[in-house]
């Protein structure tokens, strides 16, 4: 193992991905985020995209994460449960190293502020990347796609480009459960996202203990992860195929059939809004006058809305779009080749090493 | 039998009925309305009513319908689905009472215009119950219970006061699926029903439609006749105890767990709107801070919500409620006790017999 040069920071790119068969519903309380069901989802490009910068020095005197300029406490009582796993998963990596040096974490999204795009998943697979190639750890992405997942369950998949499998795994360890590609993001270069945003609001339930509250109390879940598998082998029959039509099909009923185990859960999770199911009625009236599917909607949690078609169809999609009123903004994204390191000039450290170079003022 | 006379107007008042467990979801495509699972409501008082006379007469020409002014055809090619049953219905009884005079029916609905309040279970049961006293039937209020259900499913528990249960049954031919009365109206004079109207726009998928596609296409709702079922005997226990913490608790479940399947089905159906929404989230706000349930909301195939509590959270509710931007209007509803016959004053039909007294300028 080549020794690491812990005084120079490492600096990773990561991004988001959409799932078109989604992740909700945990088999178990043991904080490994191991699901019920297996998922696939596109890689996004770095449209919309993380950077994570990681040092590794003597000169610094505890473990630090600034996260879009602002300092996030991972370690003490009152930090979230995502710092916590972070903490643990920082030290874990560092014990495999060898290495008891303190860290300097910075990562910004370049996602517009308030959009309500999950991060989470981007941020922690580009973390994930980033500390293991800043202590030389010559992971696998298998190991990085395990690892991420217990920061944040779908991170798992953002590990790798193009059409990515998580497989739920039987192992109670979470040593099965992990992601990989399907499909490279060339296969199907003409596939997009058309990400539509309706709403900033903060969302009432997060999605850690929706899921959760969803296994717990829905009384028509039990049906839910077999449909979502049978749903995992349809969406990989239809990116074979190229086939839009399928593909759309399977990704709407997908995000239908987990929207309503989240209002059939105790206390009832409703994340569509009157925007959302404008844009769903729009998608479908669409579809009708094509005779076939074009374009399919897909919802995670939050009433943005992401629209998967093909860059023929873009045009008609877009049309549709602008018919409704509650869409604030829209942002195109293509398939992604998944996380990769950046040069020198795209540090996010200062040059003394001891603090971000924009600390502060990202935030509104 | 006594001889009916034909020449004089009978004139009844029946009334909604709101389910606390709901009916969604037909056994079969017979077009009787056989449920697949049995359910239960509270009939409303005549706050919100529908006014039926009828009039067998020879000096007519053939059977009309007027409803709120205009007339209805119920003969010939473009009819109504529910308009084609309800002629079926007046043949059927016409031929049992052995008459053949044409009838004139006019039927006037309280409801606000516009409201969105179902009016087709007061409308059904009030022109059953008025058609049978017409001919002199002396049918059965089970008798008149399937026979409303022929025309609109959930009519068949507004022949009756009270809490009302609609079970089931088995039988192909439906002859075992009716409803009877659980509790009269008198039992928990407390118990009220706030409607908040919350929205006036068309319902984008017939309830009648939506019943078969979800029986059809969810793949969620295989586990929902059992939770129905289940809750039903829930409904009487709450009720038999006056408990409505129990109560407020089963009917919010089932509300949820109805609309849930809803957005299963293919197409989705989607009824709550971002003000029913609202009101969920500012229920289960007052329940919590309260630390018990003393509200429960539910809607049934639209926007308006129905928030059953009893008199003496009135305030409160109303407070929460006037918190909510979206809500246009409520209406408040004791226990009613189901159809009665009105006097001559109440008559809709002209001196002459053979028109409306107030044809023409009811619709807006």
């Amino acid at each position: 193992m080549v020794k690491p040069d812990f005084d120079s920071a490492t600096t990773a790119i990561g991004t988001p991905n959409i799932a078109f068969i989604k992740y909700w519903g945990k088999r178990d309380d043991s904080g490994l985020n191991t699901p019920n069901n297996s998922s696939i989802s596109m890689t996004l490009d770095e449209t919309l995209s993380t950077k994570t910068s990681v040092l590794f020095s003597e000169r610094l005197g505890k473990d630090t994460l600034y996260i879009n300029g602002d300092e996030e406490p991972i370690e003490g009582g009152r930090i979230s449960e995502k710092s916590a796993y972070l903490k643990r998963i920082l030290d874990h990596m560092k014990r495999i190293a060898g290495v008891d040096h303190h860290a300097l974490i910075v990562s910004e999204n370049s996602f517009p502020s308030g959009a309500g795009i999950a991060s989470s998943a981007s941020g922690a697979a580009t973390l994930v990347f980033a500390l293991s190639e800043a202590l030389n750890l010559e992971m696998a992405r298998k190991e990085m796609s395990i690892t991420a997942r217990q920061i944040s369950g779908s991170a798992c998949r953002s590990l790798f480009g193009g059409i990515v499998k998580w497989r739920a795994g039987t192992e109670k360890d979470g040593s099965d459960s992990y992601a990989e590609q399907v499909f490279d993001s060339s296969y199907w270069p003409e596939l997009i996202d058309i990400i539509a945003i309706v709403d900033s609001s903060k969302k009432r339930v997060s999605s850690s203990a929706g899921h959760a509250a969803t296994v717990k109390t829905s009384v028509l879940y039990g049906a839910r992860p077999a449909f979502a598998e049978n749903g995992v082998s349809e969406i990989e029959r239809a990116v074979a195929a190229k086939d839009l039509n399928r593909l759309s099909m399977a990704i709407m009923r997908d995000s239908n059939n987990m929207h309503a185990t989240m209002l059939d859960t105790w206390p009832p999770i409703m994340y569509l809004s009157d925007a959302s199911k404008d844009i769903i009625y729009k998608v479908h009236e669409l579809n009708e006058s094509e005779g076939k599917c074009i374009a399919g909607y897909t919802f995670d949690a939050g009433p943005n809305a992401h629209i998967i078609t093909s860059e023929e169809h873009r045009d008609r999609v877009m049309e549709t779009l602008s018919e409704i009123d509650g869409i604030r903004e829209t942002i195109e994204s293509h398939m992604g080749g998944g996380p990769r390191l950046l040069g020198e000039k795209d540090c996010l450290i200062d040059e003394a090493g001891i603090a971000p170079k924009n600390s502060n003022t990202r935030k509104e």
